[in-house]
């Protein structure tokens, strides 16, 4: 997509969440991209917040990831195809999507290899001043959008962005029926991280964390033991040999 | 182990189940091997009967294997540790160990690589006119000898062989929480296949077989779905890309 | 690229060599799709006639692959970057490139997991009624053009893609200094595989072909054997365990 | 073997090459261990003298590994088979062998997994106070003694354990036409790092050492460049992205 600005098509001014500084958060028009051939446009219907979201609302940064101007936030969604690029085969208007959030540069060698992932060059929604998904429509390409079977709804759609994340180290460290696993935190990423390593067949699922009512939510979603620790302690003395470290 | 014969040194005659040629199994003596510096004596206490045993029994050959002698029967076996070669560190008189029951030559490319299960040199308990395990006791080296955990029977010990087949059948298939999994067959090793396949997070497992008795088993066991078919069908048309192909 | 015809901005006509049905090749004007975002437009400098070019120059298809409209010829080229869409930033008007000639879907498992070579919804150059590169300019991704060095002419630039395959043959047989390698036909591939082979560290590389002025040329670009067969031997009984079969 | 000494039947002394102490070597008797039934008896006709040997002459220790008694040096070797256990079928006597010097467990998960050098409970000729091969005859496993063509001669097989490292470095830092190669360092081990990367098809080999001596060699063996540094030059600072590094 360029950088040429447009109204929509229909009159319809888009709106999105923009972050204009530090906590500074303003519903304002977002006027879009037009629409290459190989792009879709998308109505935008669930949108997750990520810990990284509100990283950029406090600090307008997020790791060595800076916003250096207003952009609009959000990245965890799904949405239904408004409008279909010239060159668009593999999907039709009215199909509900989840969009993968990195636009990568499909130039490098990570990208024609197959771990575009970790392209230095992504893209990536509501990051390092590329605008996000917190808005009314976007445009993404094609190839970047999934489309939802119909028992997965919309708001199911927004969370496999994060699913991944679980799925992903999951994959990595080789998670299964002879696997334990230890995982140190029980946030969000914690609880879908051990919701995948079940789903691979790990018959034994530790989580710490030094917040009681994240271990009971751990505990809830099926976590076999849960150990509150202290902010005090060093935490990774508790790794041993019978565990396996589970790294993204 | 040499092939020179001795009595056991408690005066006691070792005694096994031999084939001495079609339908003709008797109980006779075996005597052991003599002890080699890396061997263990085992007290066997429990031993699976395979196809491959009765195919045996029936025909003094299994596939491309021949019985051109009386050999001893069995290898999915299990028991206790009587005696130590002197170089036998890794394990002590009264372990209850399982047995792996292919002895391979150590020699070829296949086990210094670490596929030591296709060894052509593999001689194999109770096959090709290697004796086996359906006796008293055997000589075997450690190094394949695996000690039971205390909440493992010696029964399931024996059982660890066939299992076995049915984990390396989903590693070599890459089982996992996305791959829909058909088993062609529900004899023992079908079963263990659905079990580990399971284990390993499929989820969805369908079984095929000509015969309501074993697929009334496997629906017990857990497959989400059996499909009888007759002995006059091309079973094979119902593979679809939907499934993932099992080959050990 | 969309299908919209449009003549070149310097009002100069843009020739092509088209085939028009068998054996009927004929110089005739060729309209360039408009540049997309991420497209280029490239004079095209040098092309190599490729087996498959005769093929469709003979028959109007090559193996299964059908030209059953006139179509521009050519795949293995070079040329200099005139025009850059406006989303390209890889490359600059006056690079040096050679081209990739199949366009692959983006969107497939094969083209996500980095094996885009084998994306079944390819358009490849001069194949299959996808027009090819035997014209004065062609409109191409800006991913599949890479820059040559200094060092490298247009015309070894135009050389790339037969010399990727022996590349990729030498890749998949994972050729090195313990490979002795077998090459049955010594065509400009059979050729281009013996040369990657000994870049690879091939020790011994023997060519077999029908025709012994191949096997001459073989011998000069550094066979250490060549062996000439009638064309009624058949030729796979030579091969042995001693060599490793070359399949791309 | 176990560790109960016997004479050579012959009546013949054995004797080697014993560290007793720092600096003290000295040529004394050296029982041989008797034969196990895979084991055979070499006769040593090359021993290289690697520098881990002059650590433990001079300090009766290498890194980590300590000699806490007087120990047979020695590991780089070739001989000629004297006697076979009962039970060797892969060597005859007279067999021209190179003996590859770590005798690894064969029970841990590296040794099943095919890395057995990595074994953690190796027992290694001339190291940790391992006996070596420094010595008129060895006893060794018939699996680690690897027969030589007859146009490799005795003192080019003892050499072939050092030529291991520098194939097995160049096979996991993945050399090929298309890897230019940094060294640093150009001992003995380098410069086979060197040889064994051009027959892996590497175009460019830059060596570096403090000793221009040794990097003369280097030259004289092939190096595409030489790099002369001063001892107190921090050398890592050259590594850069043009280069692989090898790691063994």
């Amino acid at each position: 997509m360029n950088t040429e600005m447009s109204q929509s098509e229909d009159g319809e001014i888009n709106m999105a969440a923009w972050i204009l500084g530090v906590k500074n958060l303003s519903i304002q028009p977002y006027p879009l991209p037009s629409l290459g051939p190989h792009d879709v446009k998308i109505k935008i219907k669930a949108v997750g917040i990520c810990g990284s979201d509100v990283h950029y609302y406090k600090t307008m940064r997020c790791a060595n990831f800076i916003a250096n101007k207003p952009m609009v936030l959000g990245h965890e969604c799904a949405g239904i195809i408004q409008e279909l690029g010239t060159q668009v085969q593999s999907l039709s208007v009215g199909d509900r999507v989840a969009l993968e959030p990195g636009i990568s540069c499909q130039t490098c060698n990570f990208c024609k290899g197959g771990r575009y992932n970790l392209c230095r060059g992504m893209k990536f929604f509501g990051s390092a001043s590329t605008h996000g998904s917190l808005a009314n429509m976007v445009v993404h390409p094609a190839n970047l959008c999934f489309k939802l079977p119909d028992n997965v709804s919309l708001e199911e759609g927004a969370m496999i962005e994060p699913l991944s994340v679980g799925v992903h180290a999951c994959r990595r460290a080789n998670i299964g029926p002879d696997t334990n696993v230890l995982i140190i935190g029980a946030g969000p990423i914690g609880l879908i991280v051990s919701l995948a390593a079940r789903a691979f067949g790990s018959p034994r699922i530790v989580m710490v964390d030094v917040d009681n009512t994240r271990l009971s939510i751990a505990k809830d979603l099926g976590a076999d033991e849960t150990i509150l620790v202290s902010t005090s302690i060093q935490v990774f003395t508790l790794y041993s040999t019978n565990f396996t470290l589970l790294g993204v």
